[in-house]
């Protein structure tokens, strides 16, 4: 099971784009998801998709690639615990 | 920009899956992704990829090629509107 608490760590690195209403993705450019409230499951799989490949976009399989199983549960727990915005 | 309430219309069909709270997607099994409330340009995106198969999934492949781009917007255009559950 995910740790909530090391999610909330780890998302900081998520809130630089995903945290900021209106931040656009660069190319093409669209509003970048919002991400809090978000199913737990989902982010797993999303996360899991962007690391091996099968969902593709650059920022996203970078940050896929440097998280572990764990990271990637501990992250799912803490977004999927806090209300949407 | 998209018709708020065709969108209202279209949806109708999007609510089998993601209506419905603990939904689970049938393989890999994982619950549907939160979309009331989503950035509308985040939505027309997601659509559109599914459209053209960038992004895969089988039942949403088919959903993005039975939508035509204003219906696509129509859709982003009430999702974004109301609030996220």
């Amino acid at each position: 099971a995910g740790d909530k608490a090391n999610g909330r760590t780890l998302v900081y690195t998520c809130n630089g784009c995903h945290g900021v209403p209106g931040t656009n993705n660069a190319y093409p450019q669209y509003p970048v998801p919002k991400i809090a409230g978000q199913n737990a499951q989902y982010i797993i799989s999303a996360l899991h998709e962007y690391k091996s490949g099968d969902r593709t976009h650059p920022t996203m399989m970078a940050q896929g690639q440097s998280l572990s199983d764990q990271e990637i549960e501990d992250i799912a727990a803490y977004l999927s615990s806090i209300s949407p915005k």
